[in-house]
Formats: structure tokens, sequence, C-alpha cells
């Protein structure tokens, strides 16, 4: 039987205007993100991943990356922590000008995806992040391990692999630590084999989780993380994110969806559903591929009507 | 933590061709449906809800059952179960003619929403089950307890007013009971409660379960039911079905998302993946409304390209 004891309560970080935006291939104006990302703000998420600082010739959509945190400062510091990620030190150098809460330096578990994805050894990635410790100064310091389930070139990923790469990020010294379902192909008891693991070697450590919902595995994931006491999540407003290539395929964990979900179960995310709600049709009216199943239904419709099926 | 410990076979009962179909507006010709069926039963199910025998004029998708059945039973009789839907005894001697291996009656656990789908009091169904059952002669009778979790007009659906209606059910006798979460709004831990309870008063009777997937919570309502030793459910190629008046309003739990999670977690469905992701992508090329995870990703496409976020 299901255990019936989950956290009481959850941390969401809210991803979208990150991982949601940079899969948007049309450049998105400045003074619209920042749009979206203050209906995001007004949901009620204590801490928010704004914008990443990467090459603008890798990602356009991020180019305004400084901009974009100038106006989250101007209204929202002090008030939603602000994350950015950053995939090496030149990112971290460009990050820490614009005063965020956090930088969230990105590594793969896996080699191949590591090399892929920052044309690096995972050895060298972890030099590049004692680098960045060294120079962050108050500024908190986050690793996302990505791949640390599945990964899309090696497939299954030994959680012996995941936890010789934790031991090295814990050695550095970092202030929180994310654990990636980077393409979103995990399964439950994956995940809950590899975070045993993670319980049993690190304690109640405060993870995040970052669970793709490329197969439509995000909300059993985080259900079984959950039953071992994982209480950080990432989501995405509207469940942008991933890889939409095609319709249908969603990208992050909708926020919505997660939050309608444990705010049912009685366990309590501090973020408003009808805002959620409302702030992802806003993008889906806008023209981004939202896939949220919440954004799709009646709640909150004046026109609401459902036939029995 | 979440026990490991789930059926290692499950039978799945695809309901795309009933359920899916009748959310089409538009007539799907018969010889269209017949080929949509055709290449479902080819994956390898054992069982399928092919038709209903209801009013054409309520549904008129479905004005064409006898025919269907007709041409299913030609290529499918003693291969793929089938199992027709009816609504009432009328339903129940049209069917009977066509010679199905199941006939499933409809009722609702909660009376507002069984007068609503049918006109009557809960009372007056099961004396209507009761004539069913006296002229079906060898075709087996499954019973579907609509609303077994959550009604749209009541609210949550006590538990004893479940096991009543079930008590009242199996003292007819029947060959199958479903229990439905009809609008797909039910979380994981009021299932649990639910089949908790329907476990202790009924032991391992094969209850079928039929999660829609309307606010995205139809597998880990799957997972739940699993923990609990459940092992028949009900899906839709496509995640076809229910209430599909928005873009991204699932309906069904998605047959081919279900069988991935399942068969990755090691438990049997006998299902191919790879030819229900085709029948899916198939109807979908066709114009209807499929919205699984499965069908819009990379898997068995060959021009398949995963961005890396």
């Amino acid at each position: 039987m299901m255990d019936m004891k989950i956290p009481r309560s959850v941390t969401i970080r809210e991803v979208c205007p990150r991982d949601g935006f940079q899969s948007v291939k049309e450049f998105i104006p400045t003074e619209d993100k920042v749009k979206f990302i203050d209906t995001l703000a007004e949901t009620g998420v204590s801490i928010m991943e704004v914008t990443s600082f990467v090459s603008p010739k890798a990602i356009p959509q991020m180019a305004d990356a400084a901009e974009v945190m100038q106006e989250f400062n101007k209204k929202w510091k002090g008030k939603v922590e602000s994350v950015v990620l950053i995939p090496n030190l030149r990112g971290a150098e460009n990050a820490l000008k614009t005063d965020p809460d956090w930088i969230n330096f990105v590594l793969s578990a896996s080699e191949a995806h590591n090399k892929a994805n920052t044309r690096r050894t995972v050895e060298k990635s972890l030099e590049e992040l004692r680098r960045v410790a060294a120079i962050k100064g108050d500024t908190k310091l986050c690793v996302s391990v990505a791949t640390a389930f599945e990964c899309p070139f090696d497939g299954a990923v030994d959680p012996e692999v995941v936890i010789k790469v934790l031991d090295a990020i814990f050695e550095i010294g970092v202030q929180g630590v994310t654990l990636a379902d980077t393409i979103g192909t995990a399964d439950p008891f994956e995940v809950t084999r590899t975070l045993s693991m993670v319980r049993g070697k690190y304690g109640d450590y405060p993870f995040y989780l970052h669970l793709h919902d490329t197969h439509g595995m995000a909300m059993v994931n985080t259900m079984a993380a959950l039953h071992l006491g994982f209480n950080c999540f990432d989501s995405a407003a509207g469940g942008l994110g991933g890889c939409p290539f095609a319709p249908g395929a969603a990208g992050n964990a909708a926020t919505e969806d997660l939050v309608n979900c444990l705010e049912r179960m009685g366990v309590n995310t501090g973020v408003d559903l009808l805002k959620t709600i409302s702030a992802a049709r806003n993008m889906e009216s806008y023209g981004l591929h939202v896939m949220s199943h919440l954004a799709a239904s009646s709640i909150g419709r004046k026109d609401s009507s459902c036939c029995q099926g």
C-alpha cells in the first residue's frame, strides 16, 4: 500500500522563465518576458529561476539576461528569491554583476551528456565549479546535476556515479543541489532507487528535484520522491520547457498540475492555483506552447461546461 | 518510502473505440472506425471496449455500433475479448444481438451524477441492472461504477456509498466491476482511501480501474492502485476521451504512456508499445485529438532529434 505520510509542505521553484522560455525559438521581447515573470512572481512562489547567463550565440532567447534580472530586482528583490543558471565561470562573472540570490551551475552525472552539453569531462566541470565557488562571494551557489537518473546517450545512470559526483560537489561546498531527470524518461522505481541511496548517504539534505514530463512521468516521479521525504521541486507554469518539437511533448512538470495534486493531498505549496493557471493561459494566448492539464481545464473559466464521459 | 512491490503483470482494457470515439464530434465513418480498431487489436491488448449501444440521438457517433461489432467479430472474435457499453435494458437487447463477450452497464455511485447521466435514481439503475442480468444469457456482464471517487456535482464521494452500491451489484451477480474516476479529479490519497476500503471488503476481486486524466493525475492514481495490488486498468490509445473541449484537456489515461511506465518498472502489459504509439499517431494524422506524451515523443520516429534542456 502507498504510504500516505508525505511532507506537509513543499517548496516549488518556478523555472518557466529559464527552462520554459529557453525552449521558445522566437525571441520573446524583454518587456513581455518581464510581464510574464511578474505574473509568475505574483502566484506566491518563493523562489524562481529567472534567466540564464549563457552564450547568446548558443541560446539567443537568453541574450537579455542582465536586463531581465535588473527588472526582476526592481520589483521582487527580497520578496522572491532569484536563481540564474550559469554554464561556466564566465557566465558566473556576468551573472554576479546582476545581484541574483542564487547562481545555478549545471553539470551532468553522465560523461556523455556532460560532454554534449558543456564540451567538458565531469572532472573538468568540477574544476570549473571550484573556480565559480571561489568568486561567488555572498551569492548562494546551487549545482544542478543533470542526467541524475537517465542519460540520452548512456541510458540508466548508476546511482553510485551520482553519489560520486555529489561527494565531489559537497567537498567543494555549495548551498544547494538539484537532481534532474533531464530527458524525462526515468520511471518511479528508478527514481526511488537512486533517491533512496541519496537519502542514505546525505540524510535530509534539501535536494531540489527537476523532473521533466517528456513521457508523462513527472507526477509519478514526484510522488516517489515525496514518499522518501523530498520536498523541493522545480516546475514550470504551463509545463513549458524541454523539447517541444512536437505537439503534446510536455516539457517540465507543470506548476499548476503539481500544485493542484499536492494541495488536494493536503500538502501546502504556498502557490495560488488560480493565479498560476491564469499566468499559464496568459502565456498561451501569447502563443507559447502551454501543455498543462489545468490550463486546459474548465477551472476558473466563466464559460465552463463539461460533458459526462 | 514507496513500496516497490506491485503486481508483475496487468490487464489493459483498450477503451479508445468507445470512450475515445464518443468524444469526437464529427462522425467517423464506420470503415475508418473499423480500421482504427484493427490497429488497436493488433497491439496485443486482450480486451477492448469496441462501441456502445446508446441512443443515436444522444451519441450519434455510436449509431453504427451493430456494424462495428459485426466487423470486429469477423476478425477478432476469440482473439480479443469485446466489451460493449450499455446504458439500459434496451441497449442490452440491441447489444446482445451482436454477440459481444461482455456487456458493460453503467451506473454512478453518486445520485446527482446518476440522475444527470441516466435520468434515474441509483436504486432504479440497480433495478435495470437486475433486468439486464436476467436476459444476458452466456454473455458476461460488467458494471462500471461512475463517480466512484469524485462527482462533478457532489464533490468527494464517501467510500461507504461506493461500498453500498458494490454490495447491491454483487448481490445481483455480475462477472466484472469497474471503478471509475469519471471526471478525473481524484487525487492519489482519495484513490488509496477508497480502494483500501474496497480491498478490505472484497479481497482481491479483479476490479477494473477507469481513471481519467483531466487534471493530469491518471498515472499517479494508477500507481496508488498498483500499490494496493489492483491490476486491471482501462486506457485509451492517444489519451482520447473525456472532455476535449479545450486543447490539452486530456481524456483517458493514454495506453502508450501507461504501457511505457509499467513496462519500464518491470510490469508485463502484453501490449506492444511501438504499435500502440503508431496506432495513436495514425489517429492523430486523421485529425483526432491525440494527447499522449509518447505519441508526441521521438520514440519510433526516423527523424527524431532532441535538444538538451
